[in-house]
């Protein structure tokens, strides 16, 4: 029926199906307090407007005039990092040397098919419950006996799951901060945390990074000057340059922390793969005071999609987190939290971070030895772990302009300035090596070098 | 070694060792890196002070005076709703009329225990990686394929899932409106969206609500008062009050949403268990313009512990969803939405959710009945559907007051403050019988009844 089409009287229609008037009125009632007629006094009652699906909602594209007002203001921004647009053919060959992930062929699939199925029969619906605020007890214990094992004062109470390590740095940010603060980060730093820092609000300060990780002997001046209310680092192969901070460093930066007010938020992603030179302690095993907030997770050490990460973090500021875990998700899945910690005992995990440490320093001295061999002019400090290398383009080059020419010729990076905080076009590129074998690395590279002899000779012309 | 104990020089330890002294000077260079030792220039190489562990955080508790000075700021804050405390012995046979989770008994676990185990052996190692940021596409067809059903337009692509619909209030409050911002509420709602909404730092303003639910009659002139930039609604089986929003309420305040420019969070987090009457339009079904972002859940309807729920959102905003995602926390566990897609087909759906319709009926009519027996003075609508039902004590007795004396008695609820913008004592109460049998119900509330008869006694002694 169309919309505003008048319904006959109760008493025609009464008339017309033989039955009460009343039952008619009270149908008629219940049809407006539905919202699908509606009356006008001495008028009678109509269809309403119809409630079929608009065309717009339907479509699946439409143009931003059509928008409400409101839905304006979140149009994508300028200021949004954005990885090059990829341009040419779409080759099956694709060698990907951009990405985060570890090489998914050391994860034990075979053992978590069993470990579920163990848990779904020893737990039942326990395994399906939310469980507790901060996370699985028995998870909290196992990963508290990790990290004392690493010198790490950490207790289950302590400690904090969360959905990896992005949501830690979402909650301490949230917790520790308010929109307009300034946090100091190592310049260049991990790309989806600089997004979440400036898209909270934060002011973001950069400190230059060198072979010993942040210059740390820079810092008081700037603390001075800006009054940060956090300091972001990543002091084991750092995201996204593969650099550790040196001892020294590590002593003075808690110093400064204690000094100064300053809490730290200490990501440490994948400290354990280390191939070669010796562990530096963690900034929470130096922290006397309970100024450093350590983040970890299983993603790069096990598998990203079991999004398990942890907080260790001493004092008033823990009750703080657990409750903003709350308003933010209520919990993290029991599920896997519960397969996890059937898992990992400490003896599987050592086993598994030898194996992925055997693993992983191949590629990497593939990398290394591909990038002296391909394109000598590369400039860059071998990592002693993690899965990331940091290269510095030839003078002149940015990575920004090689992209889609390494695109072209199958081959794929990290862009520098996804990593910087000024968002500038630079001569760095992110190359990760855990996803890829030595093949694949020698022939990438080769890829590469042919990029930069296309881009140059295009340049020359121009 | 004690701290600033002085070494033997390089050029003794070399002869002592009858090593190089280079060798030496190589070793003390080393130790000073790692920050173990330090040196004085002209005075020689120092032991740094202890890296073992400082007996503060190793201790379990520690009073606040020793914290650093930044931790003060987080000690717990007075406006933090916290429900009563409980005293008294922890009785075994506790009748919980709090909570707000599903019927365990409900769950299918040995049909989820089959798709655990038929997932992993189909998609191996797929199921723990990252995937889509905006969730496993085939479970968005589906969820796109249940809500079409419902009338609401639907595509995968307008469908991002989250980690349960408490994260799907998070990232739309988040991209919808700045700290300061005003946000409109029902009086009372959902207490852990009025945490979020007050920690992220909105001015809360609560709509009365009446057996039709929201008062949208004076939402107008609210409107024109607060400027709100977010208008947040339960419009079915509302919690706390159990109320449905009537149809005609429905229009007006989608028309209101589009005339004044202001979105509207729908969050429907259980809205197909209904018991009787009939189903309104969802306001998403209603929205001809983008202005209503949908959430929703599995958590009432299947589970809690499975952490899934969605938003389903047109136009610009839906993009900027999916960043707020991945900044928060990348992506939801693909396993579980993997497992869940498996087991979740239209028909299953429709199935479980009548099963449940039966289960909850039950236990919804006794608690009306035993409270008529019991405790007739108290005063309520019974609710349509959904799982709980709000309930006014006598005059004079406040929900808060009764607590203690419930609790030993052996019965608890939740207390109406945690649901009002104000937080102020009321003589409301919530109670929830999707997790009781109708004998439980029974003897809960006879429990209740004899805590009223305490608290009035004691009242009448003081």
């Amino acid at each position: 029926m169309l919309p505003d089409t008048r319904l006959p009287s109760s008493r025609q229609l009464a008339r017309d199906l033989g039955v009460n008037r009343i039952t008619v009125e009270t149908a008629y009632d219940e049809l407006e307090a539905d919202g699908l007629v509606y009356s006008q006094r001495g008028s009678g009652t109509y269809v309403s407007p119809s409630l079929s699906i608009p065309d717009k909602l339907s479509g699946k594209t439409s143009t931003p005039a059509e928008w409400p007002l409101w839905q304006y203001e979140l149009l994508p921004r300028q200021d949004m990092h954005e990885q090059p647009v990829e341009v040419g053919t779409n080759r099956k060959d694709l060698i990907s040397l951009a990405g985060g992930l570890p090489d998914s062929r050391l994860f034990p699939v075979e053992d978590f098919r069993k470990v579920f199925r163990s848990i779904l029969r020893r737990d039942g619906i326990q395994a399906f419950e939310y469980g507790d605020g901060a996370g699985y007890l028995p998870l909290r214990q196992t990963i508290a006996q990790i990290l004392s094992g690493q010198g790490i004062p950490a207790r289950p109470e302590n400690l904090l799951i969360t959905s990896g390590s992005q949501q830690g740095i979402a909650l301490v940010t949230q917790v520790l901060t308010r929109p307009g603060d300034v946090v100091i980060v190592e310049d260049p730093t991990y790309a989806s945390a600089l997004d979440f820092f400036s898209t909270y609000g934060l002011k973001v300060i950069g400190m230059p990074v060198d072979s010993r990780g942040m210059a740390v002997e820079q810092l008081e001046e700037i603390i001075r000057i800006y009054h940060p209310r956090m300091i972001y680092t990543i002091p084991n192969f750092q995201n996204p340059t593969g650099v550790c901070l040196s001892g020294q460093r590590r002593r003075l930066l808690v110093l400064l922390s204690a000094r100064y007010n300053i809490p730290i938020l200490e990501d440490d992603f994948v400290g354990d793969l280390r191939y070669d030179g010796r562990a530096q302690p963690a900034l929470k095993a130096l922290d006397v005071d309970g100024n450093v907030l350590l983040i970890g997770t299983f993603s790069k050490m096990l598998m990203p999609g079991l999004r398990v990460g942890y907080v260790l973090a001493h004092g008033p500021v823990f009750e703080r987190l657990v409750f903003f875990k709350k308003i933010s998700d209520l919990a993290s899945s029991t599920l896997i939290q519960r397969a996890l910690e059937a898992y990992i005992t400490v003896g599987r995990y050592q086993a598994h971070l030898r194996r992925a440490c055997q693993a992983y320093r191949r590629p990497r001295d593939a990398l290394a030895e591909a990038l002296h061999s391909y394109l000598p002019e590369v400039r860059f400090e071998l990592p002693q772990g993690g899965i990331f290398l940091w290269a510095q383009l030839p003078e002149g080059v940015f990575a920004e302009d090689l992209y889609p020419f390494a695109w072209q010729e199958g081959v794929t990076f990290a862009v520098g300035s996804a990593f910087l905080t000024s968002k500038e076009k630079s001569s760095f590129m992110r190359l990760t090596f855990s996803q890829v074998t030595p093949d694949e690395i020698d022939q990438g590279v080769r890829r590469l070098a042919k990029a930069v002899a296309n881009l140059r000779r295009i340049k020359r012309k121009s």
